[in-house]
């Protein structure tokens, strides 16, 4: 690791487990060059920091010093498993439809567009620019069919510095005509093309690349079998390439992938004939899977992107992420643009909460044998950790991302809860003074209340910096 | 009438039923001084503006035009039927608890604080500014027990001229020692007190005062019959007086409020049997009403404030809104603050959406005979109705607000979806130039579209101007 860059002392919120996260008021945090946490010590009276630098050997008057104020914190960064970034411009609109026609009616027509690189060049700068300063450090995206316009996509994230996952949709079949690959074989090519330019984007050091390539077949209904089996073949040949699709969205949707794959028992069974079922494998919505596809997921250690916004919007049902979770299946959150209607994963936490309270009303038995959150509303530490740290282990970068330790990268956001700064936060924000009750016990309370009160009322306009393996890449403080 | 003293030019919405709303590109709309609507002309080509005037009279130059750039529509204000002013404080926390609990822990002791007029003074003043920011121009608000705060909260909503209903909570029994009223005498006392104190804000011209009394027993639960006694003399004193109260929010508060009332068969028949169902009375929830208590509501022509942010933050179920619209009972949105974490009318109208999706979801059948909206989504002009109309004919004043005509008067917003602006709206908003599509369909499309996108997208940085009875109050453009 290279020497200290950057020191941060004041609040961090740190997420831990599924049910637990630490709240740490006076944290000292020491970031190296490389983008990765050096060290960090927990618990730091203001008058011990020089000390504790000097013990660590931070004697550089060259290395910055960034003293949060009262009612700022610094948190992991978010993780946006699933959203499609072409569909961004329709963000807001056709949720009278449901998933099919409103892919005829508002999708397709939008995504075909993007075959005008100069139109993708402008709206993907546009597009990227907000998801980094919504406070989303690692994003999973889907471009267009596109393979041009997709590496368009990919470097618009490496040059604004972004983690992410970038794939083109393969899909020849049911799909309009001005819309759809043209044959398999023109799929592949378009595919192995792009996997090619994305790596070629990691830089020479020893740091891991920002942006890497993921398989995305859009669907299986999008797929021919031939389709499907060349993809098997890609994905066999490239254990460490990431794949993502969607899975058991919509009932009809449901139907009509059953129907198209006979030989299948199941839509999972779908993918798992293919080998498109593996531990890095993302599967998006997951709303309607039977317990036989629950444990097949398991079994393969794929992992589920919860969209509960969308889910809501497209009227396709509510995941049982509870039960999800209960089996031990990795789940974070997707955003889901345009599908859902906001490009910010806290209103992604808002609507996760709202999903798992409607769940919890229509259980008769609300706690089952054995059962830890089916059934349950999902507290603060379970969605704070479904919008960080499972997010990363569904992208399988948790050793890299989702919360903070040493040797793991620095991706970050400060937040800013007090009431000079601009928009909802003052409506509950704090004033510069300190805690009314200034021991360590009333300054952690107060640190889980801004938390919370974040998570439910804030908004972009509260994250005043975007980290990405330790570079200051966006927020409200930012000048773009 | 007085003359007129402002034109309006540009885009308008203007809701008319629970399924239609008027989409007008060109429109032009001129207020008299009284803050009434003088004139509207629905389509006007820019080219015939000035004859148009000239036709109507309005040759004096000093009559100030306003003329909307493209992106900015003018619509009615919004009307939030049910929110707690002493909780914002409290807004985006306790999420854990149901209703019980959550007065107990964390309503009451923060409610209790206005005992203190200092408090209540710098606390109202920035609630209220910031529900007028929000794009709410008449508002129903609960203060605390206290009649002097209470004064506060009246005084500072007649300064900074918003439309509203206040009043001050009645309740003397199952509430904390340090947080209830001593006797039903002095409820009653402060009560009226406080009512005289609103009527004497009302300007002496003929226009209707902007701040008026509401009766406020704060559920059932916290009042003696004794006390219930006395409100129902009060109320049948005063025909014209408005009254609020909660029904039917959480299955534990209904079988307490029936243990404690055991004459009555019903929650609703606890409030009918002291003359407290009327057709100027706001009930806010209604989530578990039996069919035999929704009938009572419709005879008794009483409204119905639908609170579904709150609903699902604090598990309290759904409420059955299109059960509601069918039976023809006025509904109108509530934002609940803080059972519910949003004070904007915007994320009410998202999440009404959502539950009426959940419904739908879970509805086998889902048109039954003769109904419309049953076990429906609800279609964006419905949220828009909710929104605005039904809100006002909720509170009675449909006559006054809630849409545009001669004679009602001018609450409105002016929305502003341009991507110039700051914030969510350049997300997706639209740019300087004129539409793709000008033919007068084309526009109306268009506007259609910023209307959904806003509803579903936008947040008060995209409200530039709320006016209230024709006085410019607030707004991102306001200078306070």
């Amino acid at each position: 690791m290279s020497a200290v860059s950057k020191i941060y002392y004041g609040a961090v919120i740190n997420p831990e487990t599924l049910t637990s996260y630490q709240v740490l008021p006076r944290c000292l945090l020491a970031v190296a060059a490389s983008g990765e946490i050096a060290w960090l010590v927990e618990d730091v009276e203001d008058s011990l920091v020089q000390d504790t630098l000097a013990q660590k050997g931070c004697t550089d008057a060259d290395v910055e010093i960034f003293a949060l104020k009262h009612g700022e914190f610094i948190m992991p960064g978010f993780v946006d498993t699933h959203t499609h970034a072409p569909q961004v411009p329709n963000i807001g609109s056709g949720q009278q439809y449901e998933l099919l026609d409103w892919l005829q009616n508002v999708t397709f027509p939008m995504e075909a567009k993007f075959s005008d690189l100069e139109f993708a060049r402008a709206t993907y700068k546009s597009v990227v620019r907000r998801i980094i300063d919504y406070g989303t450090t690692t994003c999973c995206y889907y471009g267009t069919l596109h393979g041009e316009a997709t590496k368009v996509l990919a470097n618009t994230v490496n040059e604004l510095g972004q983690r992410a996952f970038v794939g083109k949709c393969n899909m020849n079949r049911n799909s309009p005509d001005y819309y759809v690959e043209p044959s398999p074989e023109a799929s592949i090519d378009a595919t192995l093309d792009l996997i090619k330019h994305i790596r070629s984007l990691a830089p020479s050091t020893s740091s891991p690349p920002l942006v890497q390539p993921i398989l995305t077949p859009r669907f299986a209904i999008s797929c021919t079998d031939e389709l499907m089996e060349k993809l098997q073949k890609v994905a066999a040949a490239d254990p460490s390439l990431a794949i993502q699709t969607h899975i058991s969205e919509n009932r009809s949707e449901i139907e009509f992938t059953l129907e198209l794959f006979p030989s299948s028992k199941s839509y999972a069974g779908v993918y798992d004939r293919y080998g498109l079922l593996r531990d890095n494998t993302i599967l998006a919505h997951a709303v309607h899977l039977s317990d036989e596809e629950k444990e097949l997921v398991k079994t393969r250690d794929s992992g589920i992107s919860h969209c509960p916004t969308s889910n809501f919007n497209l009227s396709s049902g509510v995941a049982p992420v509870g039960d999800l979770l209960d089996r031990g299946i990795k789940v974070g959150l997707g955003t889901d643009v345009s599908g859902g209607f906001s490009p910010s994963i806290l209103t992604a936490i808002q609507h996760a909460s709202i999903a798992s309270k409607v769940i919890a009303l229509q259980s008769a038995t609300p706690l089952q044998q054995g059962s830890k959150f089916a059934g349950q509303a999902l507290p603060i530490a379970t969605l704070l950790y479904l919008a960080t740290l499972g997010g990363a282990q569904v992208c399988c970068i948790e050793k890299q991302i989702g919360s903070f330790a040493v040797g793991k990268t620095f991706d970050a956001l400060v937040v800013n809860v007090r009431s000079d700064s601009n928009g909802p936060p003052g409506l509950w924000g704090t004033a510069q003074s300190m805690p009314v009750d200034d021991t360590s016990e009333g300054r952690r309370k107060e640190l889980d209340g801004f938390l919370e009160r974040f998570m439910f009322c804030g908004d972009d306009r509260n994250i005043s910096r975007v980290y990405v393996q330790g570079r200051w890449i966006g927020g409200t403080s930012f000048r773009h």
